[in-house]
Formats: C-alpha cells, structure tokens, sequence
C-alpha cells in the first residue's frame, strides 16, 4: 500500500474527527444508511411503471413525464424538460442459426447504429476472430462477403477497466469489418456473466464505411460457436442472420432538470447527474434509474436539516446510451452558466468504495472534508484524478471540478445493457450505502463558500 | 442425526474397508474421479455439434445419429435405435406487453401442449393469482375472457422437493384457469433464479377442457406484474399476449440402446437410464446431455479392467419432456424382458450426495456393498426408498429393483427448461464425481451374479 501525502492528510483529518460528535449532516448520512426509502421509491417506480426508456421514443418521453411528477412530488423546484432532437434508431427483429456444419439458433441482439439485414436475412461464412487485435490484422477486402466473428473476452473487474479492454469490438469493431469487406459483423457480448442475455449497445461506423448489420451472441453462443470451429475440421461455418432495426429519424428526446435552491442562489450551483434513457432490452434499473435515485435521494437527505448555502441541480440526461445526445444538448444550451462542481452516478447501484477529484492537490482542505466525510461509509481516498459522467460535458467544457463516487463495478457487466438489467438485481443495502455517501458529499459541497481551484 | 440399523450396517461396511487396498474397480472409479474425459466429451460433443434435441423434431432425430455414432465409435455393442411414434408440438412466436396502465415488454415462453392465441394475439384483463391455491378457490367461470396470471413462487430446494410444491401451477394451472373460463394463462416460471431467461414445460388440460394458450413470464416479469397489481390502485392491468405454437401431428421419435455385453448374457442386465430429448430453448446440457454423459462414461470405467458378469445397457430415451413418450414405449416393447436393477442420471451434472435403493432392508448386504463403494466419494446412505428416473417405467411396471444416485439439485431448477441451459454451466469437477460414484455403483451391481429382492 501506497501512502500519498494526500491520502494521509485525509488520514489525519479523519484521526481528527471523534466518533460521538456527529454533525446534523453527518447524523442526516446515518439515517439515510440505515433508512433511506427514497431511491427505492423512485427505481422501482420508474421501473414498474414506465420500464425501459430507449432514446428518441415514446417510453422515453414517458420516462421524463414520470420523472417530473416524482420530482415536484418530492419537493424539487424548477422542474423542466429541456427539450433535444436527436437521431433515433430501433431494434426490429433479430434472429441467428448457424446452418452448416452444426445446425441451431443462437440469440442475438442487434447493435445500435447498425443496418438491416432485410426481413429475409443473410447467409453467409463465418470468419472467426479471437480477438480485436486478430481482425486489424487481416488483411483489406478479405472480409468480403463474409461474416465477421469478434470473440474479444471481456474480463470481469471492479473498477470497469474491463470494459476498456474488451469494449472496442463492439464500439469499432464491426465498422473494422466493414472496412475490410464484411457483409455482417456478430461480436461476444461486452459482458462478464455466462447467461443467453446479450448485451447491446451503440457502435459507430467511420466516415466513408456504410453502415452494415451487426449483432452480439450471447456468451455462452459466442462459446459454443468458437467451439464449432475447434470441432468443424476446417470445414466452412455458415450462419443465417436476421436482424432488421430501422431508423425512425429525427424525434425529440430531453433532459429533465430539477433543483433544490440554495440561501444564495447567486454562487454557482453544484450539478448532480444521472441518465433517465435506457437501452431497451431490460428496464434500465442498474443503468440508470438507479443513478437518478440515488442523486435525488442524496439531495433531499444533505438538505434534510435546513437550506444548503448553494442550489443543487439534478439533471436527469436524456439519450445518454444511443451517443450523449443529452450531455451535449445540456453542454450548448449552458455552457455560460458557472457550475461549482460536477458529479454523476452512472455505474449501478453496489457500494462505493473510493472518492476522487480533479482538486485534491489544489484544493486539498476540501477534498480532505470530502474523504473524511465518506470514510465511515468505507469509502477510500485516492489520488486518481476524477473524469466526470458521460452526462457532464458541460464540466468537462468548463474545465470544471469533479468528484467521482466510484462505485464497484464487479457485476456491473453481468448485467449492463442486457434483459436482465431488472429491479431485482439491486441489492437495497447497497443502494443506501450509495445514498449515504452522496449526502455526505453532497452537503458538504453545497455548504462551501469558495470556489474550487482544480488540478 | 438418526443412525438406522441400515445406515449403521452401512457404516460397519466402511470401516471394514482399508483404503490402502482398492479393487480394481476402485481404483477405475478414483481415475475416473481424476480425469474421465469420456463424459465431457460427449456432453460437449452433442451440445455443440447438435444444440436442442426437442422431441419429435429433426433436431432430436440429429442427436439420436450422433449419439448412435458416439457410443459405436467408444466400443458399445448393439447400438440401435427402437422407433416410436408420438404427437409433436413445436413453439411459435412469443410475446408479452403490459398495454395498460404501465405499458411496456414483457419476456415469456409458450408452455408445451398449449394452443395458439393466433398471428394477431389476444388483448385482455389480467387476473392475479398469488398462488395455485388462490387460483383453485376461485369461482367457476370467474375468469371469462381473463388471462390468469399464476404467481405461485418456487423454492431452492437440495432435492428439488421445490419442484413438488411449485410445479403445479404449470403442469395443471393453464388447464384449471381454462376450466374456470380463462382465456389463457400466464404462469410465473417454475424456476429459482432471477434472470430473463423464462422456464418452459409441458402442461396438460383436464378432459373435456380446451387446450388454451399459456406461457411462463420470467421471474423479473413476474415480479414486475405483481409490483404492478401493487401500484395500479385498482385499476385494470391489460395484456396483450402473442403465442402462436402449433401441432405438427405424428412424427418419429426413438430410443437409443447401446450396451457392454457381460460374460453370461442370460443373466438380466443392468438398466441404466437418461433421455436424450432436450426442451428447445437451451442445448439440453444440464438436462438431460449430462445424463447420457454420465452414465455412458461410467459404464466404460466400471469395466475398464474387465468384461462384467452382467450385460450393462444404456437407454438414452427419446420424448422424455413431452410425454415420457420414450420411457412408456420402451416399457411397452420390454415388458417381458426382465432386468437386474434400473438407475437414471436426470438431474444435472452436480455432485452426487446419496445413494438410495429400494431393497436396502430386503437386499442390505448388496445395499451396503453400493454405500460402502460410493462412500469415499461423499455419497451418505439412506433409508429414503428409489423410485428411479422418469424413462425408468418398464422398471416400475416390472416391481423391479431401482437405485437412484441423488445429486446437488440446488442450482438445478436455475437451468431447468430455460435458455441457459448450455454446456459452460456444467462443472467439469462435480460431473467427475458422478462418473466416478456410478462407476463404482455399477461395478458392483454388474458383477453381483444374484438376483435383487425388493422392498
């Protein structure tokens, strides 16, 4: 274990801080703990009632509708919907088989962004390869005609880092094959658990490369077809794949804001994030009601004993999966207005393990007030410098101070755009330990006069 | 702890067993435990070049070739497949969607025997029943025009004891809602797990009850359905409900027979069972691949060091989760060919935890030989009587004698009829151990030259 001078500042700050003197604040954080039915109320609300809330479509526009009326029931002010226009693609049917050598279905789900096949389908060869490095490896024009095979493992972590890893065979990877002749791509689940659940999500084609249909097998189908070709003697594989998504063209989207306003509405707020989209395949609990919930929870308990000094804005993103469409919108229509601090939920609903900034070496007093508000959480300090959510461009924009809740992402990728991303996947405990250590953070931040110096 | 006179005879047995001088058969038995390959190679060979063998399909004719061509090719005598003919309902399109008032997709599997709602679906009010029991004290004609909604919840069970209380609501709950005028019924999945992968099963409607249409919601779905009852206040909850499965009339099925010829042929043979008919939605590994791998492996390492005294035969039935079509046709050709003792392998692939027979008090030296011989393997004894597998009714129709290897069923009814069932689930390890322990049981059992008196 490494000591940074950072780390034992907050070491000593927390050696500093007895037990038995808890602040309002702090006292607010326990209770959330131990109680919170806030988050609840909202995930399962929004999950039973709406379900998912593709970008771009109805459920999503009933998504936002739902998300006001809970927000001014709960006591927010300046609730709005602040409307987008976004591009809008749907799923349409989906259908895979391999027809020769070894005969059955395989379950696929169709990748955002991607083409049609047609309502007839395609059938073609299978050209199978281990890894992402395996395709920009094979040579131009040698994918023609054929169907590219990405089985890139994606390994599980607790920080997500996986993701980094196996992610670019789906967020390139079929538009590498594309370039290089394939009539169709089929990748491994960006995913880490082994049920017939695929994960879907957005993929981008390069400039110049049509657009092609694209799909993930499940993991155990991406197993079993890698198996096929260890048993299939060189013997040509050929799949049959139907996969019909369409574009609905432009439709309006939103980001639905709400704020609790501070004693001094003039100093520059702090701006809580979350996105209230989904992909359309489970009802978006993990990803990212569970986000929402916890951010309107944590304000309404760091505000629980009177007026913070700063107002707190929620912006639940709209169209966050299918490209930040909602983070960009958000990022042009404020991109003048001065924000304190940015921070985003957006990585499930299980502990928090460890805080980061973008201010620990410049503005360390605070950060260590952070650290040592969060550490009887078990939360870590760190020296990693924080990025922000996709939903916060804006701060990013403004070169603005950041915090990180990190959460553990150990079975995050289990369920991460999959049918399985359902209300029963979030353990309640957990999501209050996330609820307690927002409102620690949270009221902290919002009580504090200075602007913030960053790294 | 209760100790019987059996259980203790059993227990004298061991300890009159020094380790340090196995049998050959013994010692057959503890390679197999280290390092059979024989049944992973089937289990994998089957799933993935044949995928679902669903009764009465060309998917299940597929996998009698190749189990035929496996069991030759690994030095089976006799191979054969005995031919019976049955009546074949294949699956249809499948959807599910909550109309009102929380409209939104539902996953959900069309159950076995039942009727087509038609290309356009039904829309109707949905009727919610907590429990099979709920369903049952509701009047006659009360659910005209309605959709039963059975929420009855399965239980994790070691011994699967889960499915007797639960299983009901599938196996006659379409068919008591349809007798109470229902329209057509959806059933919580009779499963253990909460994923999006929904149970199918065969269902039977009562004579002079119309076959309606009934399917199996996810968990999650079900859990989502009942939340909904919570949150409507009253409100009516609307679903519209696609199945369209059909009958395809009288097909060919068969069962698979393949022995290891003992040196005194005239003696009644060994009966050792599983079926080799899978639901569709998986690839049939857990249920029933692992059954055939199992004993078909065990029946080679119980005789590696030598012809057995008794003929061993292998029966991989055909039909078994349709119908037990397979198990009555075979009882019906070999009712008056009597057999030694029948075992089945039909619940998984997990560990092995207790042998039961049903001569342990008429029979207790041959039962005390089995329990000593399994013993090391961390197989109890046991006073519970066998009742032997579903494809085991020529044994039960002739009184015979049945041992039944109990495995682990804890995780089975996770797997059980859903798409998830697929060879990564399997345990190499635990899958060892059953080879191992049925190694050791039919090594005694094919070299005992007795006849067995039953209970």
């Amino acid at each position: 274990m490494i000591k940074t001078p950072v780390a034992l500042a907050a070491l000593s700050l927390l050696a500093s801080t007895p037990a038995l003197s808890a602040t309002p604040a702090e006292q607010s954080a326990d209770q959330a703990l131990s109680g919170d039915t806030i988050a609840w109320d909202f995930l399962e609300g929004i999950t039973t009632e709406v379900g998912h809330r593709q970008a771009g479509t109805e459920a999503e526009t009933r998504g936002r509708v739902w998300a006001m009326k809970w927000l001014r029931a709960n006591g927010f002010a300046n609730v709005a919907d602040e409307a987008f226009m976004m591009q809008t693609w749907v799923r349409g049917e989906e259908e895979a088989a391999i027809v020769a050598p070894f005969a059955q279905p395989m379950i696929i789900t169709a990748l955002g962004n991607t083409a049609s096949t047609g309502a007839d389908g395609v059938t073609a060869e299978v050209v199978y390869f281990p890894s992402y490095a395996d395709l920009q490896a094979a040579p131009a024009g040698s994918l023609q005609g054929k169907i590219a095979f990405i089985s890139h493992y994606m390994r599980r972590t607790q920080d997500g880092s996986g993701y980094g890893f196996a992610g670019p065979a789906r967020w390139t990877g079929p538009g590498l094959a594309a370039s290089k002749g394939a009539l169709a791509t089929v990748i491994r689940s960006i995913g880490t658990e082994d049920h017939r659940t695929p994960h879907t999500g957005g993929t981008a084609f390069p400039d110049g490369v049509a657009a092609t249909p694209a799909g993930a097998l499940s993991n155990p189908d991406a197993d079993n077809l890698e198996r096929m070709f260890a048993r299939a003697g060189g013997k040509p594989i050929t799949m049959h794949l139907t996969l019909t998504p369409r574009w609905l063209g432009e439709t309006q989207s939103g980001n639905v804001v709400g704020e609790i306003v501070g004693r001094n509405p003039s100093l520059p707020p702090l701006l809580l994030a979350c996105h209230l989209d989904s992909w359309d395949l489970g009802t978006g609990a993990f990803d990212d009601a569970a986000g929402c919930a916890i951010i309107a929870a944590a304000a309404k308990w760091a505000t629980k004993n009177g007026q913070p000094l700063r107002t707190i804005r929620l912006l639940f993103a709209g169209a966050e999966e299918t490209g930040l469409w909602g983070s960009k919108a958000y990022a042009a229509a404020h991109q003048d207005e001065p924000f304190m601090v940015g921070l985003e939920s957006d990585f499930g609903a299980d502990r928090i393990w460890r805080i980061d900034s973008n201010f620990t070496k410049t503005t360390p007093d605070l950060y260590g007030q952070l650290a040592a508000a969060v550490a009887r959480f078990g939360v870590a300090p760190s020296t990693t410098p924080a990025s922000g959510g996709a939903d916060l461009n804006v701060m990013r924009e403004q070169q603005g101070a950041l915090v990180d809740l990190q959460q553990d992402g150990t079975r995050y990728f289990d369920l991460h755009h999959t049918p399985d991303d359902t209300l029963d996947k979030v353990d309640p405990v957990q999501l209050r330990q996330n609820v307690a250590v927002w409102a620690a953070t949270v009221a902290v931040l919002a009580n504090h006069p200075d602007a913030i110096v960053v790294d």
